[in-house]
């Protein structure tokens, strides 16, 4: 595949750009043991991040408006702590939980391969998270993105390929000339679809320790990179 | 006023970040004169700059649906090249003409203002260029945003009021904790309007030399810069 005429790359953001189980469960276990909670602090990360998928789907399905991350997130944490027995805390309490995820903290290879990218590509977020969440993350753990696409945005959450092709026009490019960016082969996969170029960035370590799948690319993706210094190496940023 | 609760600035671009006037006029030539073409070069650029209103009255009205501004500003050249009695150029050197707006260059003062407010607040674009043109400009001029609002976004051409809201509720900020900057009264009135804090930043030489308006703040204004190091200043960013 020849990436010459590729000018933009689109990344996801949870779980390829930042490490939201370690962050999540650290930022659950600053708020609740304090408060005498002894929780399995990873597990509540995993079982708040695994009613992400279903929130959004409502929204995909169009049983619900479009609506965004922050909104989701919160309904969802309330019955995560429902799950846990955590009852009792403050609407600011609540608040500042929820927005653990504007402070995830990125892989430690981030900074300087988007660094190294930037030079030569456009950086665009695509992600499922709202607006001021990825300006928020973006500014507490200096990632420099040229602009934050996605879902809000798109009024699409992924993997809707209206999410992919909106991007794609917002950045007045085709999409053969935006590369996916992901640790997660289906988002690749849908972008695909839609004509984009595509780069799997392993992240074993995303869901744990015992994460059974996006251990490496599928077949087909233009780029398998180990990190976002390896990526910026394959695509002659040095 | 008390400006403490300021968490944003949302900068108007044309004018008040970039000079048109000087850049469209410069770029004019420079494809034209070679080609033999001797025509008042600022001429051209205001003549070309006067069609953005009314086109983008259509979409405001209603009578056309929103387009972007890469689109109104390739139908405003054809017609203001025509007025100029200039035929004959291909479509690539069209599209070139076209994406001027693409590279503008900012008032000196520009990026060492921002820079330094970049410490403090979230800054955004919120401008009527399309999302590729402000991107574009920024990569090419250093322009050190955190988020890219503005017409495409929002959907909504300034000063319509949904434009302000929308870039709000965009930030996850209340209106008051926005604070839009502009070197224009009547962009700053609008925003004002849907509770926004207003910087007015003059840019006398804008317009040419015959400039009558805009050359100082309006009554009521939060804040009358001369530059966007004196606004840094003046919002305790040194």
């Amino acid at each position: 595949m020849n990436l010459d005429g590729v000018k933009a790359l689109t990344f996801d953001v949870f779980g390829t750009v930042v490490d939201w189980r370690s962050s999540i469960a650290r930022e659950a276990e600053a708020l609740l043991a304090p408060k005498g909670h002894d929780l399995d602090w990873p597990a509540f990360a995993h079982a708040w991040r695994a009613r992400y998928q279903p929130a959004m789907e409502q929204v995909r399905s169009g049983a619900r408006p479009f609506t965004k991350l922050d909104v989701l997130h919160r309904e969802n944490l309330e019955g995560v702590l429902q799950t846990f027995d955590v009852a009792g805390l403050s609407e600011r309490e609540l608040d500042h939980l929820n927005r653990a995820w504007h402070r995830l903290t990125p892989w430690p290879d981030v900074v300087e391969g988007l660094t190294r990218l930037k030079a030569k590509y456009v950086l665009a977020t695509h992600s499922n998270g709202n607006v001021a969440l990825i300006v928020n993350m973006a500014k507490n753990a200096d990632l420099p993105w040229d602009v934050i696409l996605g879902a809000e945005v798109c009024q699409a959450y992924k993997p809707m390929p209206e999410a992919y092709r909106r991007a794609a026009d917002l950045l007045g490019l085709r999409p053969e000339e935006c590369m996916m960016t992901a640790a997660h082969n289906d988002d690749l996969k849908a972008a695909a679809a839609t004509g984009f170029r595509t780069a799997f960035v392993a992240r074993p370590g995303e869901k744990g320790p015992n994460q059974a799948i996006d251990l490496k690319a599928a077949p087909g993706m233009d780029i398998a990179a180990t990190s976002f210094i390896d990526l910026a190496k394959k695509l002659g940023c040095p």
